[in-house]
């Protein structure tokens, strides 16, 4: 380890005598994984009072060019190096069961803070680092699994980014045709629900005056969205995506729409995974659009069911399945796994009747072992308070419409006056809210899927 | 407690029937304490996943109506109510106890966190949340000593602001005379050294070209600067303090400059006090400086010595004081009692030989039991790795600046290479970095004070 | 002249020597007015094609520098050396007579032109021109008639600015307390209606939630206001001005107000005499509040009559004066000399029977030779389509307001739909549209005054 | 014309009316060109004064919804109905031919001048009203040559183009990977010379650190530049323009660079065409350039030579050509005539020696009969007072480029010191400022061309 550790001296050296120098590019040898951790502990020492922001700075770059090995020794040391003094805990419990109260629970608090936080806290001091702490948590979930106790430190980095990522320090903006082509591009990028080919698909999304998007930013990585909505504004909810996205279509003057449909929701960073925004998007746009458009009333998504089809295949792979399949049925849905079934009218509309309330059962009865929904996206909106309006039949026929969603969308619909009760409902006890159509599809208990299917 | 309880109730009602019209200002009666306390549980509370904004809102808007009364309940809710939760720290303690280990060392940490920390990252969903929260710490630290435990809040402040007004969120933004009116009003308000006078002095301090103002912004505070720093291009390090506030007098061309004189320093915010911003405004203004003037070289302050005429009237009134004044001196020094003492030439004169040794005393001698410099300008700026450069005679004769600092100022100065050194040996070892002839002024240790009046 | 002569071969030497070295400002000597001349010269020739910018500031500064002397001599040149070709204009009429056409015509034009047309224009090449070519035209203004046939000079910068400033290429900003303090100061500086005392007394006009300042702005003059507008939101029609001005009085919220008063309207920049901005900035402010303000249904002026106290003055002087004043209404107008009448409430009522009329006569009836109303602000407003409303007693009774306008203000009413139809008449038959109330001041044709008084 | 006239007299009492209603877009019947006339009638008599704003849009909205005839009468109108008043240029002259002087010359002036001047000023105070009369002239560019006198209409635009589009009104702005989409998609579009083929190309040019895009803005047209200039940052003066647009190369650092490369000029607005733009851009980007790298020092273009093969092509159809091209030269230029002649290397070896002395040639002797360049791109340099310095072989061997310039570019060079005087003598003895190896092409005019061709 002598050439590390001369490196390190050499480099604590030269952060002394040449102050910013250290921010020079031509430095010779790369700093390694050890290297840089010898800096972390500078950095939280009191060393890095006087000089926070160029260490913070150095590590940062430094980390960015390390190779896989290099990162596996990084990792590894914030989670073991600078993790919680077990030693301080004792010493504060012992102090807690002396005196119970609250002086001594906040000594205890304190003292089992992982010094990887202050570590977290202080490389944000360079120019650029929270962009930079962002993608190191994106590596380090990549990794998630390999180290032993990496979660603990995953978990650090949410605790700190749920405060720094707060929905008050987060700003909403409309992207547009006039926005910054670096920020297009990204949105190009993370578009992550219907893929945008090129500008020229991007810009029939943003661009049109009966189309809105919106994403929150972060004041610290301005170019970068952190989530964005894209909006169809319409004259009726719509039962199906290919419409919202033709090539050639006739825009509608927004002072007509009656209808806000949030077709696409995409979060951006991977890094900032657990961190919710997308509760409160929703919310600021429905508020704002309500203020500009007197003659919005409804406001309601166009979302796939990602999970159905694995599920319903789990479903007829099991013979004691939970919808009680009969022989029929599964020869009817086995359908399903030719490419071209969607293509056929007559096919399809027969199977509709079958899979309809299938979905329905999917979406509202299906749960996991915590009592919730199965399906990501019913989960999101429902919990947001949304309510399940419609189950649309071939609403989206695209090979991964149908892979994922057997070509089926959803309308949730967000209705201000109804989110609180509906959120509150879903959380204690964990019932949906549901439109009468949509409740109509379901079995009533002890009625066979059958008579679904005879309808 | 009726009335209250049926406040409450009626608010959740309406919060759940008509969602934002919470927000409506035709409210009738006005929140109390109770009603708001009740509020902040609601928000904590899985009602405020739903709702979040629009409660926090109601709150930090109802907190501000309070009179004190409702402040004390609100603060007392805070310590008592909103503390963390001893039998969950009890019961982590134990899963601890059984198996130590990083794991059930976070879960600690976790347990042990007070409730009132989520409350705040809540209350900061609201519109304008940051400022408000601010603006309640700074009424906390007000009630310091009243309420029993108010330190513990006040250090969950502390510790939330300490990770959101981190320095990579500051923004540095230069005050001139194209800056709003709204912030230059601030900047006059808040000015704590050199009060500003008027609107016309003001501008002599910002809009010559040899004059810069430079202040931190939070994003979420936008009109509102954190701190701001006065500086003077200058051609020689200044020895007083009115050549640069003059009323009328030439500016330089910043071209020519070879210095820049740190005049004035202020804190803006009381509701951040504890949060440190002084010691990166500094360097950031160094370098920026730096990169804009090949000419400056030289970076001073020119800074009061605001303790030093109350530590030496102690002195005076102490038989047995550290300096051993002798019968003579004590007699001379009483001529600092005179208003008038600094305008007469001859005393002034005299007094400077017996004054500057006992000033360069207390700078560099004078320390408190924790080992730091008693002078609170001094222990920031030898902190930051500053160095002691100068001791000015009679380079403040306002009033002011006789009452506090006996009319005498300060240069210390920044030198970038050396910054770093100074603060290691200032906190490792109390070191105070000066120069040589601020140290000839220091008696040997057994030289008496005598010696240096006779000079 | 040979120093002269030399300065102007060197200086051009340099020019095409050194480029822009010219720019630099250790010049030894500087230029003198027929220097200047001859550079402007140059910047009509070809050499003005490459060199434009550089020479075209070389002029700007240097005139700015020109002593009175030098500036006589520069506008000497204006006027005499820059003049039209008048052997090109007989040569174009030789044509046109020849051969009367549009061709023809367009060459007679082309030949009549001034060549300091082209000089301005290339003027305006420089960095910051056009703010110098309009402080040029306000030197010009205050030496009118000094120079023979200087009037021809003004009329050509006329015709540029009216195509410069044109209302197309005119910015609308709010003024608020976001504002930057450099147009701020402005504001203070121009207010040419109602002063504006201090910082406190502006932020009072700009800052409450009934206020509003609005100014245009042209982009080469980015903090520098053409002409600005003070606007009270109210919910009366007001008929003093001291309620509005009061330091202390309770804002309205804006949503409340049903009407909007436009207290102050003030020209900021002397050289853009002559250049209509006034109409267009009302209409435009009737315009934006409209749309912001759903409640704000009446748009009036509350406006001095600035000329009527010296016509009335000259009235009570003529022994045959247009009102045919009785000796016992002289008498009694008599009592407008003392300064104090305006604070006896008996004497000021008693003379409001007499006076209101005479002022509904001097706003309606006093008319210049050609046909205008004498009262600029009536000409003003009149000519813009407004409507004369009501005329109001005691209404401004500063010392100012007393002196020109007997302490009477008038409002007149931007009604939008009425506004051509009063402008045509009043442009085509010098009718004035006044309301009924205004219309009763009037004495029919043969009722003497008295009947006035006795009311 | 009764329905017309009844349009328009409908339309001009709604005006007065309504004021503003005219702005609704839902007018049954749309304005024909004879409607259109009648409204700009009326905007340039009283009733504009008192509705232009309103007026002004109307027509421009109109204008923009005529078909071809409803043009053609637009534009016949404007030729001939509002032309100069012949009658008042006849009383005009009368007056000066009494009195001829400075008085009698201006008001000549002011008689001869076009009612279409006043009217194009009074458009233009419609919001975008400039932008609409840019694309209006642009229609009217189409037609010339269709009207008969049109041309003194495009007289006029172009004069009052001249003074709005005025280089101190024009603001620089860098084009970059940060600029909003719509100008963007605008400089891919409005590339003249080396056509960007998608946004990836586009980026390539703008992004790097070693490329830089500049162009003039008008604050009335926001987003919609007038000129660009695309710029590489080299370390040599290129020869080639391949190896600048290459897909994939290595940027180079710009603090490394010593020579700008201007290598793309394009004008964006048709509308504009006549007023001089690139000559101020140039200058303006060296002035930038050379104040942010102090390592640039040359300042050169790569231009193509565009007439080059035309001219060449018609002087060997010629028996009698100024180049007296012999048998053997007219059949080694046949050569070119093939698609692939580039590509054969000693083919193209043996050309060069005979091709370089004939673009030589053609660019510093071949003149037209105004004594200036034939090159139009020649003649835009060299009249901007840059220097011929390269003429370099095989430097652009695309179609294009082998059509147009026979593959050959040429560097001129920009040194401010030398401007102004190339361009006097450009200007006055059409003398063209070469480097001697370009000279060195030249044959001396007796020598044969065989000579250069056995070299």
């Amino acid at each position: 380890m002598a050439p590390n550790t001369s490196f390190f001296s050499d480099l604590l050296a030269s952060i002394a005598e040449r102050g910013h120098a250290l921010l020079d590019p031509k430095r010779s040898r790369p700093a390694g994984g050890e290297d840089i951790v010898n800096l972390c502990e500078a950095l939280i020492s009191e060393r890095g009072e006087a000089s926070g922001v160029a260490l913070a700075q150095e590590i940062l770059r430094s980390y960015a060019e390390l190779d896989d090995d290099g990162r596996t020794i990084f990792f590894d040391a914030l989670t073991n190096r600078f993790g919680p003094d077990l030693d301080r805990i004792d010493a504060a419990i012992a102090r807690f069961t002396d005196a119970r109260g609250n002086v001594s629970a906040a000594a205890i608090n304190e003292a089992s803070e992982a010094r990887r936080q202050e570590l977290i806290r202080r490389l944000n001091l360079a120019p650029e680092g929270t962009a930079c702490l962002v993608r190191m948590r994106s590596d380090l979930l990549t990794r998630m699994g390999e180290v032993q106790g990496l979660e603990l430190v995953d978990r650090d980095f949410e605790h700190l980014f749920a405060s720094w990522f707060n929905r008050g320090f987060l700003v909403l903006k409309r992207i547009d045709w006039s926005s910054p082509a670096v920020i297009l591009e990204r949105i190009i990028r993370y578009e992550a629900v219907h893929a945008i080919r090129d500008w020229d698909d991007l810009r029939r999304r943003i661009d049109p005056p009966d189309r809105r998007c919106f994403a929150f930013f972060h004041p610290s990585l301005v170019d970068d969205p952190l989530i964005f909505v894209e909006v169809a504004l319409t004259d009726a909810m719509p039962d199906a995506i290919a419409p919202i996205l033709a090539d050639s279509r006739t825009a509608i003057s927004p002072g007509r729409a009656t209808t806000a449909v949030f077709y696409s929701i995409s979060n951006c960073q991977d890094g900032l995974r657990g961190i919710t925004f997308g509760n409160f998007l929703i919310k600021q746009v429905v508020e704002d659009l309500t203020r500009e458009f007197a003659g919005i009333k409804t406001f309601v998504t166009l979302s796939p069911i990602p999970g159905l089809r694995r599920w319903l295949d789990d479903a007829r792979a099991d013979a004691a399945d939970e919808l009680n399949l009969t022989v029929d049925q599964r020869k009817a849905l086995a359908i399903l796994d030719h490419d071209q079934w969607a293509r056929k009218g007559d096919v399809a509309r027969r199977l509709k009747a079958l899979v309809l309330p299938i979905a329905a059962h999917y979406l509202m009865r299906a749960k996991s072992m915590r009592g919730a929904p199965l399906d990501p996206v019913a989960r999101f909106h429902l919990g947001n308070g949304a309510r399940l309006e419609r189950i649309n039949w071939l609403a989206d026929p695209s090979p991964k419409g149908l892979a994922d969603s057997a070509g089926i969308m959803v309308n949730y619909s967000y209705v201000l006056k109804d989110i609180e009760r509906n959120h509150e409902a879903f959380a204690h006890k964990g019932a949906i809210a549901a439109s009468s159509a949509v409740r109509g599809l379901l079995r009533s208990d002890n009625q066979p899927l059958e008579n679904a299917v005879a309808r």
